[in-house]
């Protein structure tokens, strides 16, 4: 029989191993994809799955619900109550599915991912077909388990992993609204784009040493500080590390330094959320960042909301064209604006602009959802998904690589993951247009290239935060009102339209 | 009650989540003393801090004692019981001390290792005596605890740690013989030195790109790929990594390209050893290397016996005057070998030359055994280092942070740790001279820049066999006899008086 009183007090020990563990293979991961030589990624991969299963055997020992039992609520304050609260949802998330089927799906995944690539270089959606309907059969009997333990339906059950406590029913309203309004709006937003003079590209190469530096400055103007973060180069940016210890990544092309700027803005902006969680609790569930959507608002309000704003890139554009040796009137602001924000409906959804980015997403999660449920079934998918396309955006791939192939996601099992983009984008517009009207400050400072002001917002209201709320009432405490999109389309409306 | 038959399993299973958090821990070190941001070190402290006290909990779960008591060697092989043997001697290691008193010794050595920092700045030992006084207190006691559990005096016990299977009665008579050797040798070879006209320094600068780029053909010349190696910087050079993924660093001076390059070599030495650690004993105690004796040995043997040779010099004088663009006498390969062998007794043990070196380790074994025995008192350790500094040397430090202030290892806790350095020399000579013996190709191989005939033979009969054998063992297997100075004591001969 464990001690009441200090059922809190060991499951805080408990989980505060789970996130040293979960630290110490981020610093792996991060060293995977940035500096470890080739031959290293055998052992690196067993040096993680053992991380990751010490951490299973923690989560799953029985004593951790026995603790959750005993523990009396009554005897803690909020804060501990919400830690509570997410241990025990990070406890049904480890504890629902038994062990073989997970193990099962992980395999299933790791074999279809590699069946994958090569179909998606072969254009031949055909050859992954009897791997991917095994992953999807596993991924939806996980589901299945899921949403019984959870009392969920499945689709809900499966998005708690990446947005705990949202419901596709609510999303659905949210997406279907951005339906509703994308014809027309884009057809007007392309119409006022083509009567525009075209945009000029500024010409490189632009050397990779003087990107590097060039970037360094921006992360520091946003707000990051290198005495406690790096920045490097890997395939795919991405955004690791702890508070005390940032470590993004982006890459450099020498005849476009935008996308490494674009992808420095962003992944400095999960940064600052990051940095800014509650230090008393940071190795506790309550201490840490509130989901996927709430993460992705934060680097897409950074990248998308403030560093696409007329505001910023007046700032930069003479840094930029000083730092990059620029001539000529592709450097103007106006010109290097437009360019940030210029509209081209196509297939690929990493390539898409943020107009056009959310019809991939509305297709991605309504054939997910009729997938899983039977309603459409695998071999039908490339006909499905380019009925959609046209549908949503009014055009067709010509082939399944630029279709149904093009993302790892579901062939790496991430059913339920896609929402998360776009409800980030609309969280990011809400939240945005809210702090502007807290302090109205805040866009004129960045136009200084001060983000002071901003981020002090941010940080009070969101990344202080940390799981004290769910995402919902995050939001609603943050914004007044639940997620929606009107400050969404109100953006959109003003940077294309006005 | 365990089944017998799955005893021996069941150990394996354990030991080798031992090494992957190991491994672990190793990349984390690494991570810490080449890139991680300054403001990172005390969240990596406590990442490595749980990591540790995740081994702890694994090596004394009581479970291990009764697996290992159940363990029948009959049904095993060689490398199995060897594999046995090895892990009775980490468990004992883990489980003879104490916890608390392991967690007093910690905190002492981390307590006294920041005083001496200052000491050592102000040249005040005075100031350490009493953080020291613990230190060597709880070092003692942990050595009396050991030495009562694993039936061994108390040095041995101390020493148990570095050099596993040496006995202080056997190292003092290889010690004591070169402390007889050495007076009239030094004498000798000083002497026909003066004789000679100076050795010139070629002159810098040596820029860091260009010193970075030759390294990398060092260390790829003696036999490192660099598809499963890095080479990297960080304030004191280190070897790291596993043999798939090896990290070895140094430091660059832009006005002196040998120390840089002696730390590369040095570093290869033991990465190359790890390297070649029998693949299929890997994961086990069984497939490590030999202790810090047989490591040092490898190094030392790449660096001091082999390319500080007439013939490797020989070979790398013109690469490394192309490399860096010298010009004049001081690039002559005679003149290079002449400064890579040049004779200079000082106070500093980490600048000594092979001749000096031991002198040094001699001082330190000898001193240490009489403060842990309680012959030499901590007040007198000043005086009693610079008598025996001029009983070896002939001469005396003028101030205490040339003499006994210079060297973290007793401030820090590792008390037994310095015989292992010129144990180590020792035995690279022995080893090497039996190489050249087996096959009289290595030497001329080496005058091609061709390390392939001395790494194969080493692979064969060190680095391959792991911890098969003990220490002892493996020199006797490899080269016919016990660790012995002979061959050391001909080196020298042969090149400071041939």
């Amino acid at each position: 029989m464990i001690d009441v009183s200090d059922a809190y007090e060991s499951l805080e020990r408990r989980f505060r191993r789970l996130d040293i563990l979960k630290q110490a293979e981020g610093i792996l991961h991060w060293d995977q994809s940035v500096f470890m030589p080739s031959k290293g990624a055998s052992a690196r991969g067993a040096q993680l799955a053992e991380l990751k299963v010490i951490g299973h055997e923690i989560i799953t020992d029985p004593e951790i619900e026995c603790l959750l039992g005993e523990v009396d609520p009554t005897a803690l304050d909020s804060w501990q109550q919400a830690n509570v609260r997410e241990m025990r949802r990070i406890w049904a998330d480890a504890n629902a599915v038994p062990a073989d089927l997970v193990v099962a799906h992980s395999k299933a995944c790791t074999a279809c991912e590699a069946v994958w690539r090569e179909a998606r270089a072969n254009n031949d959606f055909a050859s992954v077909l009897p791997t991917l309907e095994e992953v999807l059969r596993l991924t939806r009997e996980i589901g299945e388990v899921k949403a019984s333990f959870l009392k969920l339906s499945l689709y809900d059950a499966l998005l708690e992993k990446y947005a705990p406590g949202m419901r596709i029913d609510d999303i659905t309203l949210v997406l279907n609204d951005y339906a509703d309004f994308l014809p027309s709006f884009l057809d007007r937003v392309l119409e006022r784009q083509e009567r525009e003079h075209p945009v000029l590209a500024p010409m490189g190469p632009f050397p990779v040493d003087r990107q590097r530096k060039l970037m360094r400055q921006l992360a520091e103007t946003v707000g990051l500080d290198f005495q406690s973060a790096r920045l490097d180069e890997s395939l795919h940016p991405f955004s690791g590390g702890i508070p005390e210890d940032s470590r993004i990544t982006t890459r450099y092309d020498e005849d476009d330094f935008a996308d490494a700027m674009m992808a420095v803005l962003h992944e400095t902006g999960h940064a600052m959320y990051e940095r800014g969680r509650p230090a008393a609790w940071r190795g506790q569930p309550v201490g840490h960042s509130r989901g996927m959507v709430i993460h992705e608002s934060q680097s897409l309000l950074v990248e998308m909301q403030v560093c696409r704003s007329q505001e910023f890139i007046g700032w930069a554009a003479p840094m930029l064209k000083a730092s990059l040796s620029g001539e000529g009137p592709a450097w103007e602001s106006k010109n290097l604006y437009r360019r940030a924000i210029h509209v081209n409906p196509g297939f690929i959804r990493v390539d898409a602009d943020e107009i056009t980015y959310p019809a991939h997403i509305i297709l991605r999660t309504r054939l997910e959802q009729a997938m899983l449920c039977g309603d459409l079934v695998l071999r039908d998918l490339p006909g499905a998904w380019n009925d959609t396309m046209q549908e949503l955006l009014g055009i067709t791939p010509s082939e399944d690589r630029c279709g149904c192939l093009q993302d790892i996601h579901w062939y790496d099992g991430a059913w339920g993951y896609f929402p998360s983009y776009t409800l980030g984008a609309i969280a990011a517009a809400q939240i945005f247009e809210t702090a502007q009207t807290a302090n109205s400050d805040i866009l004129p400072s960045i136009a200084d290239g001060n983000f002071k002001p901003l981020m002090d917002w941010l940080l009070k209201n969101i990344h202080s935060l940390g799981c004290l709320y769910t995402a919902d009432e995050l939001l609603e405490h943050a914004t007044g009102r639940p997620l929606d999109p009107t400050s969404f389309k109100a953006h959109l409306q003003k940077r294309y339209l006005c």
